[in-house]
Order: C-alpha cells, then structure tokens, then sequence
C-alpha cells in the first residue's frame, strides 16, 4: 500500500454516451500509466465523484487528488466542484485536493499547436 | 497570398474573463506557428465567429478550418457550430471546414498523462 493519493480525472459528464467515451480515450493513457487512478463525472454521467470515493476509502485510501479535464476553470471549478469536495470530505472523512484544469498547464498548448499542423497536414493530402 | 485555409481555434467563451485569458494562453503556441491562425469565441466574448469570419472575407480570405478547442463534442459541435456554419457560408459566401474536436486526437491524451505525472511530481516536493 502506497501514501500516495488516488488520482481522480474528473470530467464535466454527458447524457450522451459518445461524448462519454472521447473523455474514456483521452483518460486512457494516464490510466494505464498512473496506478490506481480513476476517472469520474462531476454529473450527468457514472461512475460519479462520490461513488470513486466512496470505493477508495472502502479500499482504505484516505487522500484524494482531482485533476480536472477541463480545459479552463469556469463556475463549475471555481464553485460547484470545490463545493462537492467539502461535502465528499465532511461524509466520508477523507482528504481531497483539486489541483488546476488540465488546460492550465503550458503543455497543453503545445499539444494543441501539433494537433493543428497534423489537420493542416491532412488537408494537404490529395483526398 | 496563399490558398491555405485560414485556421480558426474555437472556443466556446464566456463572460468570465479569467477563463478567456486561459484559452488565449492555450491558443498562444498555435498563433505563434499556425500563419493567419485565430482565435474565436462561440458566445459570451468577442471576438465572434462571425467577427473573425466577416474580418477574414474583407482580407480576401474564401476559405476557413474552425479546429474546436473542445475536449469532445456534445450539443454545441453536433448541432450548434454546424447551424452557425451553414449561415455564416451562406452570408459571406466563403467555404468552412469544421474539424474534429481537439480532444478526439490520441496527442491530447498523452499530454493529459504527462500534465497528470507532472502534478504529482509537483506534490512529492517538499512545500
């Protein structure tokens, strides 16, 4: 057993199951690579927030780190999410930091200009 | 002059200030290498679609590539931008494009596993 948090990756969350499924691709090369972590929907979509922790700590996991998969910090994050972790905290008795959306970090950007070149590039191609 | 579409990176917006500024930051790397490359919003800032759309068309520009800076498409890419497209074409009588969402690209994972590996680097370090 490790001190180290679970990690969750926690997405706005959809009715639509093909939006559902973009954000399982995006999660999968973090959840492959990063052990025990998670993804969750702040709504709309299972599994919940609530419900990866409420499994964590039957796993005796205490500490909890969110890292959003949004690419900019808007009401949600700057209220509702932060809301939902004082709640999920007081319940379950655990340890829960959100760290920035992920469109905070510069790398992103970067990812975002070669992503750009790819589409140019493949418009290029005779169809 | 070039034949090359101008790009267009579009996010959706919001009367939010701080959450425009941190996609000009994410759009920063691609309007530094993507020539002509733009950034336009789908409501609630400015620049407009339209704005950008009706700017290009004055430069003599025909023909546009909306990339979304979205992580996945839900409403606003299926229906919303599809219907605003097909009235800006018709207005302005230039050709857009719509690319996929920025998050339905296997990069965009990556970079989201290394801003995850990143974070808990940052965490291990002592305060």
């Amino acid at each position: 057993m490790s001190d180290d948090p679970r990690i969750i990756l926690l997405a706005h969350g959809s009715s639509d199951q093909r939006w559902c499924q973009t954000f399982e691709k995006l999660a999968t090369p973090t959840l492959d690579s990063v052990a025990g972590s998670r993804i969750a929907y702040m709504e709309l979509a299972e599994p919940s927030l609530e419900t990866i922790i409420a499994q964590g700590k039957k796993e005796g996991i205490t500490s909890f780190t969110i890292i959003p998969l949004f690419l900019a910090a808007g009401r949600h994050l700057r209220k509702d999410v932060p809301g939902m972790i004082d709640e999920l905290e007081a319940t379950h008795d655990v340890s829960i930091t959100l760290a920035p959306p992920i469109g905070e970090n510069p790398q992103l950007g970067d990812a975002i200009r070669d992503v750009v070149n790819q589409e140019l590039e493949r418009q290029k191609q005779p169809a």
